[in-house]
């Protein structure tokens, strides 16, 4: 009898982050594709545009103009989707039988929105930028972390969680090239993290130890979904990835946020950053569009959210085949379930074997 | 003091039947766009093309032929992400306590792929089509299910759910604009639809009643999110949706999959189909892109399954400002959690107030 093969047989696996299943069906890699194709990258911009809004000296969209910044830039997001001020939201909650008050559950939401620019540089991205750039752009996360933090604390604003995130590419809704990322700040915990936050909890009590503890012992014995290691990260393609080159980046020993990196972890933080993205940008010789975040402990947090948050960054990449042919997460996707077309582990091979030192277009 | 304004301050609200929020930021709708347009729809393909591989006559991909087929028409998707037939899985659990049993989790998912054409005609869409070729394509659904369905009884076929869906437009993943939707079956039940089966018993158990039912109730009280009504079926944009102009299509009385359709309903969903789409297409005079699917019982339930099953609809579509214009859920939406620019609320008032009975192309 034949055996089961993972490389070409259909299977699910289970992600104990989320609580949930991803469909695997690696043959289906070998359809041929003939619908929407991304727009092709073309490196020529130039270091400053004078009509984009996030250049230095610029002037922004709502009326402000940018100082003439030479490192990281942060500001106020001129279109936040969250506010330090609205009016309370009174909640009809005497009626506990009432249908709305059962069906329709609403909670106000207060914060702050930043936009981080990553470098004065207009056509610069992460794999471009020297080592102590990304250092900088740490150092941002970090003291915007802890600023939030201590007016939170001291001064009562509505600040809980800070989501720090960067879109890139017009694939992933990125409507301005200039090297920049975000951070919303919450006065509620979104809800991917409190999925986490639960599954590391429930894992914890069930088996004395952190999930990631064990998850990264068990990639480093593994080596098959290994991408790249130093002292105190790893790069894999986790084992239940849904998106084709899905990465996270996960620190060794248990650091709970960004506030509490030392000198060391910015350096091998940014220099693990650079030869990611290097590696995807070499993959199809592009600038490899993508979501990435930083999962991490809630501001000023105690107690389970202090002790079951591990610091980790996930990697949300489109692009399937080519520059130009992006895996679309749609229909089945949308109504069943998360559905992939190559395994994680074919996917970490092939970046596991590309170079991370040089960017294709230094070869050129 | 001021008073909270829903069409104006930020909140998130609960979905009940995906156990999640989502974040509404009604005033981020003034924002410019400056990112990724959409191809613009040039309504101009002719109603038979010799390189769809899709229309009556023509070869297919992998070498078959499709027949001259004159209504709708169901073969095996050619690169189907499920097959009948593959080794079984061997697992090793009898190390209960072994690290890889408890963070690789993984089934063998065995199954099988449709494409169902809509119509032998390339260049028509379901807004463009008759009410009795939607009634086809409702017959066609109800055979397949109930064909798959005796399959699994009679032969033990490996099929427990049928996920019919529609991916419409580029936009949507959807290679081939010759009108067609899928139907994938799985020996498993998909994330999505176990996840909403665990609600409506949670809701049952603790209310005595079915969510569906409430909901129900509720939106024809409220009217403020209804967008169509007849005898059978509400349409309604969720008090909880995700998407710009998601909607739900529910039947008003409990009935559980497309097998229970008498001709009335088919007549009354088709109906409803029409004129929901009519009005998609008529809100930015275009061929509106979209991704949509039944949620239903899964074949052959009994007890629990089949009791809290209620056959409903969601459509998923993109667009949010123009005919080029799309949503992004993207980094923060990722990350942390599903973010929308406009309220449910008004969404359902601009489709409510749009022609639901001619199409725009008709009016030209
Ligand atoms: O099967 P198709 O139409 O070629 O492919 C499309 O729908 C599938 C099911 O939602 C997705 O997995 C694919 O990413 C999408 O491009
Ligand atoms: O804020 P931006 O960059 O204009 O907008 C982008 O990122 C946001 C946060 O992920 C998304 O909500 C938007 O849909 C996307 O276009």
């Amino acid at each position: 009898a034949q055996e089961f093969d993972f490389s070409d047989n259909s299977h699910r696996r289970y992600n104990p982050l989320t609580d949930s299943w991803v469909l695997v069906s690696p043959h289906r890699a070998k359809r041929p594709w003939l619908g929407q194709q991304e727009a092709a990258y073309k490196p020529n911009s130039p270091a400053y545009d004078p009509k984009c809004y996030l250049c230095p000296g610029n002037n922004r969209a709502t009326g402000g103009q940018n100082p003439e910044y030479e490192s990281t830039y942060i500001f106020p997001n001129d279109y936040a989707a969250v506010k330090i001020e609205q009016p309370p939201l009174l909640q009809n909650d005497s009626d506990k039988d009432n249908l709305k008050n059962r069906l329709f559950k609403v909670q106000s939401v207060r914060g702050n929105c930043f936009v981080i620019c990553f470098s004065p540089k207009h056509n610069l991205t992460i794999p471009q930028m020297k080592e102590s750039d990304l250092v900088n752009i740490i150092n941002a996360w970090q003291n915007l972390n802890n600023d939030l933090a201590k007016e939170a604390r001291e001064n009562h604003k509505p600040f809980k969680y800070l989501q720090i995130f960067e879109n890139k590419g017009t694939a992933m809704g990125c409507s301005n090239l200039h090297p920049h990322g975000q951070a919303w700040c919450l006065e509620s915990i979104p809800s991917e993290v409190s999925q986490e936050l639960k599954s590391f909890g429930k894992y914890k009590h069930e088996h004395k130890t952190d999930l990631f503890a064990d998850y990264v012992k068990l990639e480093l014995e593994e080596k098959r979904r290994l991408v790249l290691e130093n002292e105190s990260f790893i790069v894999v393609v986790p084992y239940w990835a849904i998106w084709p080159f899905e990465t996270m980046i996960v620190s060794k020993k248990k650091i709970s946020s960004v506030s509490q990196f030392d000198h060391t972890m910015k350096k091998e933080l940014a220099s693990i950053l650079k030869q990611l993205t290097i590696k995807y940008d070499n993959l199809f010789e592009t600038s490899f569009p993508y979501s990435m975040g930083i999962h991490q402990a809630p501001l000023n947090a105690a107690g389970d959210e202090l002790h079951n948050s591990w610091f980790h960054m996930h990697f949300y990449p489109p692009l399937l085949r080519s520059a130009t042919v992006r895996k679309f997460l749609v229909g089945f996707e949308l109504l069943g379930e998360p559905q992939r077309d190559l395994t994680p582990e074919q996917a970490a091979e092939k970046l596991r074997n590309l170079d991370g030192k040089t960017h294709y277009l230094d070869k050129l």
